[in-house]
């Protein structure tokens, strides 16, 4: 096990009280596993919450700040957080406005959104919720009924978080992040499997000389395993994948994401084909985003994501962002 | 082989692409090798010129931009770039002020920067060298007669690159990236391995259950094998390592690092180590930076780099950067 660790039972504990260590602008809860906003909850703001299975980051805790979540509630790896968490959270950013839950599709994530949104509104906290659902490789696969949250989720939540600071109410914070969903499509292929700290080996058999096209973060089997293929096959394979479902009409935002072990430099020249397809199929590229945001632990492989975008979309994209993970501006 | 890449021999040339596709703010000459921020020269301001072997990634590419980098000159994966390719990044970015070269000690890089730097003098370009050596882990070592160079490196292209960008002197801006170098030590370990495209297979042989203390970027052989260690011990080690040789005192910069594969989930466990170990030690830590900065491709692990700060240099650390691999600011 090439881990770096203490035991599997601390990996997340002892992550958070590293979050803490490294961003006095977050406000870290490592008991109840709740990662804030240190300003949180701000006047006259939506409050936007996120979380799930940690393994995935930055996603989401690395997403907290100014201009995207107010809060991330982590869970085990691979495991939904619970509602507990989910309901502090919320209890912690509601400014009076209201607070959106931003749920990833995997049955645990729903299951435990949806009782806390219950319980958060027994206190008096207006809750909505949005779920994201944009993997196109499969519906319903292991932890899934209907398709797979991924790449999309840093989209909705970089736009509903740029539309929330602007004060706009719940409804329409809840409505751009549902349009954002809409708008978006994703598709994943690994390189190799992932290993959890609880297992200690590999969470799927890849043979070397195979890929798995269609790849879900937590492993989940995809479309199909085919022999090594070159960056340009993948690229083809990927975002044919994501237009065969989207047809795009309106230039895109683009995420070159990667699982967390592919090297920068590979997932840039990833980048240059996935830009040559797109041009390919006449599809224009609004802004490109190529980085490791939304991982599956020491996966290698990468996804891509494409959100259609209107001048409102892209205005909000573009809005100022200060989180560790994702941070431009002016 | 398990890479995201079309054939080995355009790797770099592929992510060159691909930067360009994704950063419209910097100029990239893929042809020849240089990667320049749009608007050099930039009006009354020192230049500042990197480069190194390519598989580092962000460093150096990613760090171009303002309050940073003028210009990066990436090699082949692990190999110098060309003194052709330095003078042309000298030549962009020189507006009569003069350029810094900031070299990392390996021997390659060196005699390259040393060539490079007589060219643009030959051309009439007044042209500085510093030198970083942070490595404590051993001196001459494969590629390099002294100490090798490593995450120090980012914090003298940040620190200089402030200075510059306030318009200092060329004298001031050599003086303060040597000083920087001078602050600073840094520690390495490997988990696993790393492959070359070019190669295909692992660089070294790492045996499961065991790391390597003191790892170079390159893989370059540390201090000593040993069985798996956990979180705390590798902190342990490694934060004595760097106080032994470092004996601060006065508040620290912390970069905790990964190499590439290691999850963030695990570098913020490790994080929370470096700092229980500082605490103990009795150093106090001004800011800390935890992230995939000076990598060594898909190998497993981490280092940690201190830098001793003053408040003029922990000013020039807060100012505002915009590059691809680090940006903050106002």
């Amino acid at each position: 096990m090439r881990m770096l660790i203490n035991v599997p039972e601390t990996v997340v504990a002892d992550a958070l009280r590293g979050v803490a260590a490294a961003h006095p602008e977050l406000t870290v809860d490592v008991d109840n596993r709740v990662v804030v906003r240190r300003d949180a909850p701000v006047a006259d703001k939506v409050g936007l919450v996120s979380g799930g299975g940690s393994g995935h980051e930055p996603l989401h805790g690395g997403f907290v700040g100014p201009g995207m979540l107010d809060a991330a509630c982590p869970g085990e790896v691979f495991t939904s957080p619970v509602p507990d968490q989910m309901v502090r959270a919320a209890a912690a950013v509601d400014s009076g406005k209201g607070v959106l839950f931003i749920v990833k599709n995997y049955t645990g994530d729903v299951l435990n959104f949806t009782m806390a949104a219950e319980l958060a509104e027994d206190e008096g906290i207006q809750v909505a919720s949005v779920l994201v659902d944009d993997d196109v490789a499969v519906t319903d696969s292991t932890f899934t009924a209907g398709r797979r949250g991924t790449g999309a989720t840093l989209f909705v939540e970089k736009i509903a978080g740029a539309l929330a600071e602007e004060g706009a109410p719940l409804e329409k914070v809840e409505a751009i992040a549902r349009r954002v969903n809409e708008s978006s499509r994703s598709f994943g292929v690994a390189l190799s499997a992932c290993t959890t700290p609880a297992k200690g080996s590999p969470t799927f058999d890849l043979p070397a000389g195979e890929l798995e096209l269609g790849i879900g973060i937590h492993g989940e089997p995809g479309r199909e395993r085919r022999a090594m293929m070159t960056s340009r096959e993948i690229a083809d394979f990927a975002v044919d994948a994501v237009l065969e479902d989207l047809r795009p009409d309106a230039p895109v935002l683009a995420l070159v994401n990667g699982m967390g072990a592919t090297p920068l430099l590979e997932l840039y020249g990833f980048n240059a084909e996935v830009q040559r397809v797109l041009g390919e199929r006449g599809v224009s590229v609004a802004r490109t985003l190529v980085g490791n945001y939304v991982t599956s632990l020491d996966m290698a492989g990468c996804s891509v994501t494409l959100c259609q975008v209107d001048e409102e979309l892209l205005r909000l994209w573009d809005a100022p962002v200060a989180t560790p993970g994702l941070r431009w501006g002016r």
